[in-house]
């Protein structure tokens, strides 16, 4: 028998989320029953797509329940094992995160095998984000040769996959980011044209001076007056990749839509919402690009780490202020 | 030597155009040179996308010139031939609407096989405005058996003959237009759910009502509210056929965007704008099918006629008001 700690939801946000939305529990954590496992988390990922599951609303995923602890991926060990598949010291996938120990049945995890890498790179550029960006890019933009990329969060833990494999393609990549450490590590990355939006006043100017041939695929994490820009910079049959949009996930009110969507029509653009849970069978065909890019030092990664269950909250808080730099990551162990 | 009157752009309109933006000239028009013809036209077409000729941007088609005469689609007939290819009294399809009478090279016009149907039909359901349903409906939303079918502007050219190519292919068809005479037609060529958008308080809940289970396809020939009606009934990888945005056409400032376009992430929906003139590949498979339909007795079309080229600009102005049920057409001869 283990305490744990873990992070419930206290209150649905309206408009940007605090702190007091969510408060600390402390539980005990039996031993686990015939054909359990009980997890000892080291990882847990904090992303933006959280904040959607903490309205009360038929979506993709079910809502959060108040009063009860959050979910997310997360990296740990087997603790104890009343199941003869994972033994003791076994690293866990799972997505029981937001929380330090839990029993669970061993078929709710799986056994993660790390290929040399750092295990929360499981969480990140080998994982969910990894994957969005590779289907994203790939399979829903339809990235073709002489294609202008242009990618906004581009620092971010998708984004900056996205430009990474879009510059290991051959392509001219334009990076929208906030700040120059993030500019930094886009120049760093071989991203061709980087935009800190929050040092531009005009950002479609600033992206049309960035591409004056126009786009042809733009990685959509922001929506927004990015997506406008976009719309604007976009060449004839240009497709976008609507993989998220950040700048509304914490409108009180309803947002402005894109007041040029209008061009979609005339330059005969392609608009496309996905989601990556829906491309898990193309997961095989991801690993095999990225472990390939990665053992040929083509894909790097930052992350930003918090540290402990208690300051899981506030890492959550600060992907909405753009505070991370690659993965937001809480080290719990 | 005949005299011909066309009609000119006088002003480019900024909001909704008015006759003051048009003016009737009449010029002397010449024996046609060494491999030229003189057309006498029929039938002129008026359609909307001519809205966006009027203004002076770059667009897919370059704009219409302020005291030259407007261009579209026409058929005529050849008054006289100094060119070899076609004799006096052939039908032919040109896109020097806007006219009584001109001359151009025999390369310029296109000879009509009317194969039957009358003249005017290559203007409407047998033409560009038929192909522009047929090409949105199969290939850009890429119509799959079960997908339940949206479509605004239902009773117009183009959206009527979505209407009907979907109940063909047997879909459940909720198709929305203003007015009851819109409807009665909508209802004779078997649309399932009739929205009278002008008799409708709250469009998307008059969607949900005729869309319980949701829609799988939006084809959209308006924008605006219905647009965002659509994305708000749309199922989970709906696809939606962007063919325009009438409601929008006439707006003096930028108007506003969908303001629910983030569900297109959470949906996985695929919104796709097309101009029908990058799918004149596709014209022998259209007109395959359409021949078959037509010969099948499946296929109906309505026209509003206008008489005379002085009443043009008439015509066309009525397509903003919703003043024409099926193709609004003007006949000169």
């Amino acid at each position: 028998m283990v305490t744990s700690r873990e992070i419930r939801l206290k209150s649905r946000p309206v408009g940007m989320p605090s702190a007091e939305n969510f408060e600390v529990a402390t539980v005990t954590v039996p031993d686990p029953a015939p054909g359990e496992v009980q997890v000892k988390n080291i990882w847990m990922t904090v992303d933006p797509y959280m904040r959607g599951r903490m309205v009360d609303r038929a979506s993709y995923v079910p809502p959060f329940q108040l009063g009860e602890p959050l979910q997310g991926g997360a990296i740990g060990e087997i603790a104890a094992s009343n199941d003869p598949r994972l033994k003791r010291g076994d690293l866990v996938s799972t997505m029981f995160g937001w929380r330090e120990s839990f029993n669970a049945p061993a078929a709710n995890v799986q056994k993660l095998e790390t290929f040399g890498l750092p295990p929360q790179a499981f969480l990140g550029v080998a994982g969910m984000p990894g994957l969005t960006a590779w289907v994203g890019l790939l399979k829903i933009a339809a990235l073709k040769p002489g294609d202008v990329v242009f990618v906004s969060a581009a620092a971010g833990a998708v984004g900056s996959v996205v430009c990474q494999i879009a510059k290991i393609k051959g392509h001219t990549v334009i990076g929208s980011a906030g700040g120059a450490a993030k500019g930094a590590f886009l120049k760093q990355i071989g991203v061709d044209h980087v935009i800190d939006y929050k040092a531009t006043a005009n950002l479609t100017e600033a992206l049309l001076r960035a591409a004056p041939n126009g786009l042809d695929v733009y990685f959509d994490n922001v929506g927004g007056e990015h997506l406008v820009a976009a719309l604007t910079a976009a060449n004839r049959f240009a497709r976008f990749a609507l993989c998220g949009m950040i700048s509304q996930y914490n409108a009180a009110t309803m947002p402005a839509g894109p007041p040029n969507l209008i061009l979609a029509v005339g330059k005969s653009l392609r608009l496309e919402g996905f989601i990556v849970s829906n491309h898990f069978n193309l997961l095989p065909e991801f690993q095999k690009d990225m472990s390939g890019w990665m053992r040929e030092g083509k894909l790097t990664w930052k992350e930003t780490v918090e540290n402990g269950i208690e300051n899981a909250p506030a890492a959550f808080l600060k992907l909405f202020k753009g505070e991370n730099l690659g993965k937001m990551l809480v080290k719990l162990a």
